[in-house]
C-alpha cells in the first residue's frame, strides 16, 4: 500500500509554517509499513483541493488529507473531497449531538457553521475528536482509502493515534523499526563499525545513518510479508549492532541524551551542576527540559563576561591570564570551583570560541570577549569540556565547524556525552 | 505568475525532516509577489520525479525544484527533468572547470560522478554555487520557467538569494511586505487596536496576525500592478500601525527581541545578568545567541534545586520559607542578590511552576521540587518575573497554558520584553 499525503492551508503554501503534519504522518505510516510516494500542499481553494485530490488518488491507494476542516465558511475540504469522490453529504448524528451539547453547555444555540462539521461524506466512518470539534473520517471509494483529519496538530495526532493508524495497521507490509542513538562518536566511525552488518542486509531491510546536533542516529528497518519473521530478524540485527556499538550506544528508543543522564544520576542518587561559558546556559536549559530534572540538577553558573570566571566562580585571575580563558586549565578550574560553590556531586564545565565566524552569521564583523583569544592552535570552534565528580577529573578538547549557535549546540551535546560516560552509563 | 514547488528526497517523504526548503522558498517568492499554488515532495525515483514535474508544470508558470542534484549516482533530478522537458543534456564548461580545479587542488582526478554535475539541460542559465559544487539552473521551456537547485539548505539559499530571486524579481506582481513585532501583549489586544486599519484594507492588501513563542507578529502585504504605489501605500499602513501599536512594537524587520535588548544595552553602555529558576538557563542562552552579546552580558545563575536560591544567590531562607520559592518576594530577592553577586547594571530573575502538567508531557506523574508548592492561586504555569536596574525594581506575574517547555519558552519571551520596557526602548 502506497500513500499520498495532502495538506490544506495557506499557512503552508505562504511559507508561514513548515509542513510538520505531513512529516509526522509519513513517519507514522512508515512505522506501520506504508510508504509515502507523494506529499502535496495547497491553499484552501475549492478547485485546488479537488485537483490535488485527483493527483493524490492517482498516486496512492491511501490518501491522507489534513486541514481545512474547521467550523468556518472557508473550511471546505470535506465537501470538496466528497464532491470529487462522487459522494453526497449526510449528517452524522453523533457529531451533530456533540456539537449541540457543547453549545447548550454554554447556553447558546449552535451556529450554522458549527453544525457544518457534522456533515460527512455518505458511507464515511466517523471518529469523535477527543480534543476538538471536527471529527476524523475514513472514506472508502473507488478502491481507494481516503483519510480526512483536521489540521490542528494536537487534534490530528490524537485522532491518528487513537483511531486512524490502528484502523490501517493491518494494511501495510509488517515493519519493524528501531533507532540506535549515539553521541560523541564520529559518523564515519559508526559507519566503519557496522559495515559488515550493512553488507549482510537482505531485501526489505535498511540501515540509515543520520547526524543531528552532534548526535549520530542509526535507523534500522525490517519489513516483509511475515510479521513474526520481521520481528525475529530485527532481534538479530539489534544484537549484531549492540555488539559493534557497545557503550557508545546511549538509547534505542525515545530516550534523549539528557534524559539518559538525568535517569542515571537519579539511579545513583547523585546531584549535578553546570559551569558554562561558551554554551551560555544552553547546557543547563537542556537538562532542565527533562521532567523530573529538579531531583538531580542543583543549578548552574553562566560565567560569560571577562572577569566573571573569577568573580562568580573564584577561578584565580592569574590562572586565566597565564593559560587563557579558553584552555584545559580554565575549564578544569571552572568545574572544581563550581563544585565547591554548589556542593553538587558532579559538575560539567564549558569554555570555548563560538564565533561569529560562519559566513551566514549576522554581525560577522563583531568579535566579543570570548573570541579575542582565538589562535591558530585554538581557532573559532574550539571548545574545552571539563568533568569533575567523585574521584573523576577530566578535560577534553573538541573542535566544531559551523556558525555560532551550531558550535554551542554541538558543545552541549558533547558535554552531556562526556558526563554520561563519566557516570559509567 | 503562480509557482509550484517540488522538493526531491527520501528524507522528506519518509518524515525524517520537515520540508523547510519549500517553506523558505514560498515565503521568499511571496516577497517578490509570486504566489505558490502547489507544493509537492517525492522520493529520488526517476518516474516519480518526472510525474511530479508534469503535475507541477500544469499548476504554475514557475516550477521551483530543489534536491537530488548531488554528485552521487542516485541524484538524477536534473537529467530526469531535462528528459521530461524534452531537452538534451550538454556540458557546462564553467562548472566542469570548477569541478576539475577542486579535485586538482586535492591532487586527484575528478570522479565520473563529480563531473555529472557539469551536465545541464541545453539552454539552461547556469549559476555557480558559492558554497558547494552543484550549480543552480534556470531553464525556460514551453512557456514555463523551471528553477533547479541543490537540496542542501545553505547551498539552496545562497543560490536563491544571489541569483534566482533577483532574476525572477520583475516577474511577480510588485509586492511590499513588512512585519511588525511585539511581545508581552495579547493577540486579541493587537487585533482590537488595528481593527480599523484591517477594515480599511483595499484589494491586494492583507494583514495577518501570528503568535510565536509568546510573541505577536503582524504581517502586512500590499501588492498591485504599480510598484511605486504599493510602496507608498505600505508607508501609509506602517504609519497607521505604528500609531496604534506604539511602544509595544519592538521591531519591523529581522531584529529579534533578544537582539533589540542587546542593542539597547550596548547603546546605553550597560551590562546585564540573569538569575533563573523556572527557565533553567534558557534566558541566558537566548541572550548569548546574539552575536556580540559578550559586550553586555556578564553572566547568569541558574538556582534550580531547593536551597540553591539561598546557597548560590544568598536569598534568605526565611524569605523563601514565608513567601514560597514561587512568589513575587522571592523573584525580587533573586534579582537583587544576582545584581550584588555579578555587579551587573540590570538583572532579570525568573521563578515559577513549569509542570509536568500538560497531557502530552512524558513523565507527567513526576513532580519536581519547583512544582511542590503549586496552589490554586498559583497553579502550574504561574511565573514571576523580576527586573532590577538603576532606580528600577519591578516584579510581574504571568500565567501560561501548556506543557513544561512551552511555559519556559513563554517565560523567557516575557522576561525579555519586561527588560526591553525597563530599558525604555
Amino acid at each position: 500500500m502506497r500513500a499520498a499525503i495532502l495538506t490544506v492551508g495557506s499557512e503552508i503554501t505562504t511559507g508561514r509554517i513548515a509542513d510538520t503534519n505531513a512529516q509526522w504522518v509519513s513517519g507514522r505510516l512508515l512505522g506501520i509499513g506504508i510508504t509515502t510516494g507523494l506529499m502535496l500542499s495547497v491553499d484552501d481553494v475549492g478547485e485546488d483541493i479537488a485537483a490535488a485530490l485527483r493527483t493524490a488518488l492517482s498516486w496512492g491507494e491511501l490518501v491522507w488529507v489534513t486541514g481545512g476542516m474547521g467550523p468556518t465558511a472557508d473550511d471546505i475540504t470535506v465537501s470538496t473531497l466528497a464532491g470529487a469522490l462522487g459522494l453526497s453529504m449526510v449528517e452524522d448524528p453523533g457529531t451533530a449531538s456533540r456539537v449541540k451539547e457543547w453549545y447548550s453547555r454554554r447556553g447558546t444555540p449552535p451556529s450554522r457553521e458549527s453544525l457544518r462539521q457534522a456533515q460527512v461524506p455518505a458511507g464515511a466512518r466517523v471518529f469523535a475528536n477527543p480534543v476538538g470539534s471536527a471529527p476524523g473520517l475514513i472514506v472508502e471509494a473507488g478502491g481507494r482509502t481516503v483519510v480526512m483529519l483536521p489540521g490542528v496538530p494536537a487534534e490530528m495526532k490524537a485522532l491518528a493515534e487513537g483511531f486512524i493508524l490502528p484502523a490501517l495497521a493491518g494494511r501495510g507490509i509488517p515493519t519493524e523499526t528501531r533507532i540506535f542513538k549515539m553521541a560523541g562518536v564520529p559518523e564515519s566511525v559508526v559507519d566503519a563499525r557496522v559495515r559488515d552488518v550493512w553488507k549482510g542486509l537482505g531485501p526489505g531491510e535498511t540501515l540509515a545513518l543520520q547526524i543531528e546536533s552532534g548526535e549520530v542516529f542509526l535507523r534500522a528497518k525490517v519489513s516483509g510479508p511475515d510479521g513474526a519473521r520481521a520481528a525475529a530478524r530485527m532481534g538479530e540485527l539489534e544484537a549484531a549492532l549492540r555488539a559493534r556499538l557497545g557503550p557508545d550506544l546511549y538509547a534505542t528508543g525515545d530516550e534523549t541524551l539528557e534524559g539518559a543522564v538525568v535517569a542515571r544520576l537519579k539511579a545513583m542518587n547523585s546531584t549535578l551542576a553546570t559551569a558554562e561559558s561558551v554554551t551560555g546556559g544552553m547546557l543547563a536549559s537542556r537538562i532542565v527540559a527533562v521532567p523530573g530534572a529538579s531531583g538531580v540538577f542543583v543549578g548552574g553558573l553562566v560565567a560569560y563576561g571577562e572577569g566573571e570566571k573569577t568573580r562568580m566562580l573564584g577561578v584565580p585571575g592569574e590562572l586565566i591570564a597565564s593559560h587563557g580563558a579558553v584552555s584545559p586549565e580554565t575549564a578544569s578550574a571552572m568545574a572544581s570551583a563550581a563544585r565547591k560553590v554548589t556542593g553538587a556531586d558532579w559538575v560539567v564545565a564549558t569554555t570555548g570560541y563560538a564565533g561569529p565566524g560562519g559566513a551566514t552569521e549576522r554581525g560577522a564583523t563583531e568579535r566579543g570577549a570570548t573570541e579575542r583569544g582565538a589562535t591558530e592552535r585554538d581557532p573559532v570552534g574550539t571548545v574545552y569540556l571539563a568533568l569533575e565528580g567523585p574521584g573523576v577529573a577530566t578535560v577534553e578538547r573538541r573542535w566544531f565547524r559551523g556558525e555560532r549557535n551550531t558550535v554551542r549546540t554541538y558543545a552541549v551535546t558533547h558535554a552531556l556525552e562526556i558526563l554520561r560516560r563519566g557516570l559509567g552509563s
